[in-house]
């Protein structure tokens, strides 16, 4: 695996920043390169489009939109690439994030979005690292291997645990 | 008042169209020059950038944008100009438009979408009239007698209905 | 522009006051004058209509209305003229503010209510300045401005911030 | 009982009257004289008032009130009135009549609405019959009465009923 | 209006006495003779049929039960007797209180529950005197002084406060 | 297993029965003996709880209740036994059965309703039949067949079924 | 009453356990013996089958299984076992539980969960013993006797408490 | 692109399959060879889980998996692989599908499911192709066109509708 950027990571607002570590933590393991930027499709959408084309120019295989409220960055950076979206939809405010939920998940026929859960940052990254091992075996072992300490990990917990 | 189009209405969907024949009533009935046009903001995002931006150099005034699902329009349409957008939320699908509701009015600060009810049409183009209406006294009287024929029905209607 | 008060904000309760700093914030930004009255669509039925016909005799040329709960405030001002009427749904109990978003959006046909987002008092401003500038051009290039500062701030946190 | 008015209908609009029937139905079948009239908040606001007004002087004793969508009528009455006023949420639009639950019940400390379910029409005829029934002996016979003819209902329908 | 208890006051746990301070406050405040008593729907069924109609016998005129989750005791009182029941759902778990206001509120037909907002225990006092005032002048007098009190209030307010 | 009725099926309405076929189905496919009556909470509750009481004297060992609205049945039935009660909420307005699962299924600490799906009067006949077969090896037997022949009819239907 | 296991307590994930007191509490408090494992249906989903099958295997007759999100862990568990399955949803993110309850409780037909109210352990234990009781008559007894305690608690609080 | 099957379609019942034909369109659309079949998580777990396995040693590299209600298929099939796992959350009750994408969406960490909008069908094709496309330039190729076409879909029907 190259050292080329694979996944490019796009947040609406700064003040997002910290409910991304999740994915930072599992690409980083997984040892995929990422970069990270802040776009709002709102705010900077000239910026956001001018990002994925150029990431889309120099490699990069996987986008992972974040944003809360009517998350449309998800769906902005979908509507400008052909390559598979990943939105997170991030909560914040009073309503849950299931206004972010809708709006990230409720795409119209033709422009997927691959939606994780409310805050699921680090699902976001598995997932991203789950595409580009459709054709990489040697993630698709780290991936495994992931999964397995994962399930040590639970095993290990039971029987130290009481209720 | 000239000829010039004031409002330039705008849909994801050519299925939407007939969701919206409420606001073309309303505009004709208050001789309000419109013209309304298919732009998806994840399907034709370019052209729906294009048309807002060519819109405003013509000397649009106000902007609505309806669509269903996760509607991206109308904010599509905020990010590209500072005049008044109005969203149109759109039910359809089984959510009962609340995906939609929430994607069209949760706009995060800095890009504000003015939203009516879902399906809400005829107010969105009474909404436009009412902008316009801030600095145009005719139209503010033609509003006024709306108003009051509107009222005038509810009272012809009363003591002949019965339950 | 005159000093002569051009948007009038009204609240329901002397408690939301502080959730509408946004709102003061851009007026005051963008020069625009308003006057901010407390009156309940409930509590002060008469007063809130009083207000309203005042304002719109002097002058007054937009309203924002906020309240929480079945937040009635921007309807009842709605009712009372045909200037736009802004309505912001406060949040602040246990239903995340979507009683209040319902309360706030869902007009019959005739009486439209420009609603923003949960606590988007800030856009309600931002919306305010857009629909007097629709006429105004000084208006237009300050809310310009402030979208390219909006655009620079969000530039400039880029590279700065780490997830 | 005298043959004077006892209760009012109001309702938002007049395609809500076949809605309403269940509420006649009771009145009557109680020998409670009740006058129906459509008036609506944001239309006819204050023919709404002058109505709730002319019906206190007139020794209306309950109020219902009825409406969909941002159902702001059963409020506006209450402000106008220390009378009783009964809210009915209608369901009519694809939100199913959440938006008017919500807009009807959550009214502010200060002025209740006794609301009932979403198409509610019969209950709140009873409801304003118990109302009336408080001072009311014979009007208690008679609630009694219906509702023993309710059980015997119920208990007769057991046995022939099977699945 | 003699001393004799004619509103009774019932909650389905202990732990929900301190959110009802409003129903208590008004209620004093007006001159109201008021019971308080700790009854389950679920877990002292019996024991809240016996109150209910123990209180019928000793003249109780209005019933005001409060619970939350899927709150049953307003419709279980309800249920034994014609006199007026007013529900508040309260709130206190992740659901926001919508449990409870839609177990309240969803009375099947035959036999309402007068329901007022999630907490809303003070406009359930309200409410219960508005009942008892549609056949006591005196204590509509007080109802009004109340909501002038109210209206002043307000307007005190307004001038004072600034966003 | 003895001809003694096992299972009483509940229902406050006539109007669902032909909802709860389901239940039948499966109790008569397994031969388990089940007795069903129309029974209200709310319009017959002295009979609900009549009919739990004497069930109980004759050995029926599960209970399953169903109902729309503010589902009650099934907690009032749970208020009158420790046997287990199954609750079916039903849907059938508006809501979508949401009121009747939050009704059914968020009872308080203490008296727990084993509630299945909106609408699953087929699950609450299985769940009844689980329950039994805990210390009934025949019938666990013919749950597992039922089972089985579940899962062949999947298996049968798949490669006959295209997309 | 033998010592054998007779419940199995399952939780996805071992932050969860401290939500589960109150299902230990009260089957100790009924001297019912039971297990408690950490088992995620997705991330040790073989195990989760395993500890299912042994369990039956080894007599036990009730499964309670806990978690939050999309909740599948109940769900799995009923897919491997004609034992009656109690799920409990339990909150802890911004959804306010209302993802994990529908995930437990609109099972398909032919797989029932047997599901409680959001964190509702204390009462699935309590379900696991009514089910147990339906065929032990000291465990019945036992039920009956907290049920009288909880009446007791209940009256005994009333007069001590006011509001 | 070689004949061998690409992606694997799994859905819960036989009666959703006429609900995926726009998966089935848009992969024939783009050569993509792919398999149907239909399996339970609940009903056929095992076999669920063994159709998972087979295909992957088979090559499969990308699966949709489609459920309604308590939708697990997707989240069993995703325990069961690192492949990603595209969930489709299927309406057809009265919950408008709400549960069926909590279900699908809302997975724990370790194991996401990339969910597509509620009877997203043909996004979930499209996501399966541009998975695929991240290392295929002829099918990306494919996927622009397949772009421009719809982009020249919503151009042509511009100006041929009206509203």
């Amino acid at each position: 695996m190259s050292k080329k950027t694979r996944v490019l990571i796009l947040t609406g607002s700064a003040n997002d920043a910290p409910k991304l570590s999740g994915a930072r933590e599992v690409l980083d393991e997984l040892g995929i390169p990422f970069r990270f930027h802040v776009a709002s499709a709102h705010r900077t959408p000239e910026r956001a489009v001018r990002l994925v084309e150029e990431a889309e120019r120099q490699g990069v295989q996987v986008f992972i939109a974040c944003a809360g409220m009517a998350n449309h960055l998800a769906g902005a950076v979908a509507a400008h690439t052909v390559l598979p979206v990943i939105g997170v939809p991030l909560s914040g405010n009073a309503m849950g994030g299931l206004d972010a939920l809708l709006s990230t998940v409720q795409m119209p026929p033709g422009i997927p979005v691959a939606t994780v859960a409310v805050g699921g940052a680090r699902n976001a990254g598995i997932l991203a690292a789950q595409i580009l091992a459709t054709m990489d075996a040697t993630l698709k072992r780290k991936l495994r291997a992931m999964r397995r300490k994962m399930k040590r990990k639970v095993e290990a917990t039971d029987g130290k645990i009481g209720i």
